[in-house]
């Protein structure tokens, strides 16, 4: 490791950016392999820097969560980005902004969203509409074809919309575990846009189909009539994508190191600077310990090693954590050391903390947060 | 109200400027009756311009969670700051920087971190140790009189620290409904901190107490032999403190406002852009809906009004949000619109959101994001 750690003073997220090529490479090789393209989700990491590791696998599209990280994106040179988030209205000079300069696929799920931008696009867009597969959060339903069509013919009153297809997240596989449990979510999604596909290929013969989540597109190795991929987490990965089977612990590539500021024997408990503020208040429930925050890892020479035992945050403050170690671990460390943890998702963990940097010791910049 | 909405294009906090002078005008009245020092903690809004209200009322001394925010604050002319965190060793430079040019309070609860200040300091500080009075985070038990004794032993052999007293935070207050229930923490706290001045005050004649949690500073009406009181979330107050029985629901002073970007009239329910990036992903939980993220209150001409029966946030991911409506308020908004909401927690909400205004328009620069 060529990080030196006496330079960490404060929560700081390190990046293994090695397991993080890997795991591009290994998306990206699916992908290629299923004729499909893949448009990573660019929420999870927010950095022009990792995205420039995308780049270099040969990526050229990819996916946001906001009208501003497509900006961030499309300021550093991605030209082909997808809002996958129902268009806010709202942000109309943002929307120009970004179709003047860039291919932009929306996502629309209501008419009163085709008429906002029927009356506000000075430039043309593509447009998805935005299908629930069974997640429960958003989009239209398979079946309800009256809407889609509405939504359909509302598009061909204007030339600034070209409708591209049907997109869709299967977010309820975060809530299972397994192969089998993923694979059955999965294969129901991909049924219910080939039905789609099917119904309007005749009206529209390019039309698309869009799918992405981690969990399928890690464990899945079938992806049906689907067009391109959009899965974001695994390019980290984390203890939640761990839990649901998406991948094997050495294949989590960020670490939250946090200095101990106060060690409580009799408790068995470490405090240290690491809060809400810096990993979030997300938390997984494990089968051991509840409910908790993330795992303890040994730094070592090429960066961490696999869990402690029995060691985890129970939990956290606005910048305080409670760290719960097993005895055995208890004399290895004293305050002022730093502690590395295994974050339980490392999406939030990645949009709180400040600092980022590699291994090699690069500081990784994101959209984000300077002190003013 | 003079905000224009139609300004408010992404999720914003909108700080109602009116309550949070009441709100401070309040403790520090009560903190003069009692003949003590109000010490805010400034983490609930990290805003030089909130912080210059609580000037204009006469406060000269606070309290942050960290040095960087202790910097941000010392650089808009705050010159006597606590850091109310157990002291990071591995931040030398930055408690030098701050110890050069304003009064400084530290909190040590080990003798790593006296060793650690000896050796690094080139300015005197003011040190308290830490006590826990029983919420069982951070701090020596007051029982531990030999590490005390250890502790103010090891202070004595350097003219850079200047043992000031003993420094607690009840914060078991937040687990507790009712003012009997948080009565009987803060009188069984202060008793401990009495004792603990007892024994040393011989010693120390001017040795000081602080103290501070929202509930107790908010409900009791009795500070004993406290010098100081440190509450921080009174300024916004929240619905967890509403809960606890800190404030009534007029008292809140933030009401976060996001757009409605889908209708799902068959769930009743509505997806909003804001989630826990911006809102986090703290929750309270409600004897009728259970857990959940805030509630939903009308905006007015005059800010908000109570909250609409039966209408709260019910999940968050990174960006989205899903409200649960009754059924009576579903027709009364659309895609585009925009909805309100009473934070569960005010402090991770202040401290996440990019986007802050007062009901007057006013911007709220705070330590923290732009986009780069």
């Amino acid at each position: 490791m060529e990080i030196n750690l006496d330079d960490i003073i404060q929560p700081t997220l390190l990046i293994n950016q090695n397991i993080c090529h890997n795991n591009i490479e290994n998306m990206v090789g699916k992908a290629h392999r299923h004729g499909i393209e893949l448009r990573p989700h660019f929420k999870t990491h927010q950095s022009a820097l990792i995205g420039s590791w995308f780049k270099a696998k040969g990526v050229k599209a990819i996916a946001t969560s906001s009208f501003d990280m497509a900006l961030y994106f499309a300021n550093h040179g991605w030209d082909d980005i997808t809002v996958a988030f129902p268009v806010n209205v709202r942000e109309m000079i943002k929307i120009n902004e970004l179709a003047k300069k860039i291919d932009l696929q929306l996502l629309v799920e209501s008419k009163e969203q085709i008429i906002a931008l029927r009356e506000g696009l000075n430039h043309c867009v593509h447009v998805y509409i935005k299908i629930d597969t069974g997640y429960g959060r958003t989009g239209l339903l398979p079946s309800a074809k009256e809407e889609i069509n509405q939504l359909i013919q509302a598009m061909k009153d204007t030339e600034m919309m070209k409708f591209e297809g049907f997109l869709s997240h299967s977010g309820h596989t975060y809530e299972v575990k397994g192969e089998r449990a993923i694979n059955a979510i999965h294969r129901d999604a991909l049924a219910k846009l080939k039905a789609l596909k099917e119904t309007y290929q005749s009206q529209f013969p390019n039309l698309r189909l869009s799918l992405g989540d981690t969990p399928s597109a890690s464990v899945s190795d079938f992806f049906g009539e689907i067009d391109e991929l959009r899965p974001g987490n695994f390019v980290f990965y984390d203890l939640k994508q761990y839990q649901i089977g998406s991948c094997n612990v050495d294949q989590i590539a960020v670490a939250a190191v946090c200095p101990i500021v106060a060690i409580h024997h009799h408790r068995q408990e470490f405090v240290i600077y690491g809060g809400a503020v810096h990993l979030s208040k997300d938390f997984i429930v494990d089968e051991h310990f509840g409910k908790h925050h993330g795992l303890i890892v040994p730094l070592t020479a090429q960066g961490w090693g696999p869990p402690l035992r029995s060691c985890y945050v129970k939990s956290l403050s606005q910048e305080h954590g409670i760290v719960k170690m097993d005895v055995q671990y208890m004399d290895q460390y004293k305050v002022g050391d730093l502690i590395a943890i295994l974050p339980a998702h490392s999406c939030l963990v990645m949009d709180k903390i400040r600092n980022v940097m590699t291994l090699n010791g690069e500081n990784v910049p994101k959209m984000g947060t300077t002190i003013q």
